[in-house]
């Protein structure tokens, strides 16, 4: 598989050997065991190098049952032996995460938010170092607020930014703030993008992302439990938003970029919007609309899985 | 029921009617239908006051399977009629969040990180409203790292405080900051501490609880994905936190805090530290433990309700 992964990706071989995942964090290979809390796994425990070595792409969202169907999507799309409805939960030992694997594709969910997700990518990175995993594409696939958007459409990040519009992430590190890009691949986004043009009906956009720390006042909606401004001063904070090239609004892609990008990871951010949010704040569609909506991402991501690894043209 | 809470929580009768739960948004009664969509109830499907409308005491942690645990442990202390095993989730239309009603006592999930439970909040406080409840507290039961304290010891928070060892939480509201207190209720932690002192066994302290929006670089953890200080960098952060009256650390206080706070409830923290941070940042016990551990804060709470409800001295 690695060679098609090569040739997909256009890697130089010196490039290829660089990456082979890694941490920043010097003490690490220096400790007995290491035990990935949140997953219920460990160094010692488990074999890792033997049940991940060979994961190539590692899709991430938010709610469990989403991930556990694209677990069993893939498995059909990928053709491989046995039934999708008998896909394990790798982490079954605690309730925090849940985590699949099918083929060269791992599916696991982080909850809602920047803290749940990065303490899964800690320990995801953790993971796919200690398996001595090489050239992995991440994939965060979400759903969230559309800004100018029918709903239903697919956006594929440019770049993940903070409240201000920025492309960056604040991490407190010892009580002290310290800022990170949140450069997302670009090669990986103009190829979703261009999957997303094979794909029959599929609405899809680049835009920037912005990724919010609450779903009610920091996203200007007007239907929470607190909520101190107007409606004219929401459609201003969401025009400001549109300008600055934002398209869509979720929880979670500025660390997620953050993460990624400081330890060398191809990453990419596929949501799709539930709703426009000029037009309002509650999601209304039934619940059949919105499951629908929800495949998109994965469709699209499985699309560009089976791409690379050669099962479509 | 309302006179016995009366009685224990020494109000008067224009307190009382005062404490019919409070959204502050102007906006809510004017809404035809609100959705809440994290639950999967709404106004129009679902008869909120018949529903919740009794509800006293809100309980909130993060797993679901321990919330699960402890609406069917509350069921026995209670000696409510029924078989615990068939209590059912109310939110089992989405996997967001589990909820469970044990007479006047909800037990919820609220996942991991500030966000996560913000939006549970707005959505609780929303529900507590719809449903007319009156004289409600809201009690967070969490896991949490020790600052100087033995595993298995029960912090019961006096001030939630953030990175800066601030009583304080930093809410963006349309691109702008702004800081709420997060001052809990000093009567409820009293007559908790007094809970613990009739328990045997129960090794339990009031104390400051640092919240951060993050289980590694935040808490200074060495054993992450990235780590850029050194071990007694580390030591430094947690023993001025130790100085600044921080008992332990974990991830939601001061936005639960201060979202109970704005809205005039009363609320507590407690929480169990698993380890203690001078001595490591790995959770390494045994499942046993950890399991024994986690009922602490339930065990509290449940003799704190017991009494309020009249059914121990």
């Amino acid at each position: 598989m690695a060679p098609i992964l090569l040739n997909c990706m256009g890697n130089e071989h010196n490039d290829y050997i660089k990456q082979q995942v890694q941490v920043k964090n010097p003490y690490l290979d220096t400790m007995e065991e290491d035990i990935l809390y949140h997953f219920s796994l460990s160094t010692k425990t488990h074999n890792l190098p033997e049940m991940f070595g060979d994961i190539k792409f590692v899709c991430v969202g938010g709610s469990a049952n989403r991930m556990k169907a694209f677990a069993q999507f893939m498995h059909h799309e990928l053709k491989l032996p046995g039934i999708p409805e008998d896909i394990r939960d790798i982490c079954e030992g605690t309730d925090r995460y849940c985590m699949y694997k099918v083929g060269p594709v791992l599916s696991i969910s982080h909850g809602m938010g920047v803290p749940s997700i990065s303490i899964m990518l800690h320990e995801l990175i953790k993971l796919l170092h200690h398996a001595r995993c090489r050239d992995v594409v991440l994939f965060r696939l979400g759903t969230s607020g559309g800004v100018g958007l029918a709903p239903g459409t697919v956006v594929i990040t440019d770049k993940a930014v903070d409240y201000s519009f920025l492309p960056q992430f604040e991490q407190v590190v010892l009580g002290k703030v310290i800022t990170r890009s949140t450069e997302l691949d670009e090669g990986v986004a103009n190829e979703l993008l261009q999957c997303s043009s094979e794909l029959q009906n599929f609405p899809t956009v680049i835009g920037n992302t912005m990724c919010t720390h609450d779903f009610y006042e920091g996203q200007g909606r007007l239907d929470g439990a607190l909520c101190s401004f107007s409606h004219e001063e929401k459609l201003e904070y969401l025009r400001k938003a549109y300008e600055a090239g934002v398209r869509n609004i979720e929880m979670e892609s500025t660390v997620f970029a953050a993460m990624c990008r400081v330890c060398g990871l191809k990453a990419a951010v596929v949501c799709v919007a539930l709703l426009n949010r000029f037009d309002g704040d509650q999601i209304t569609s039934s619940h059949d609309v919105l499951v629908e909506y929800q495949q998109r991402p994965q469709v699209l991501v499985s699309h560009f899985i089976k791409k690379h690894l050669g099962l479509v043209a």
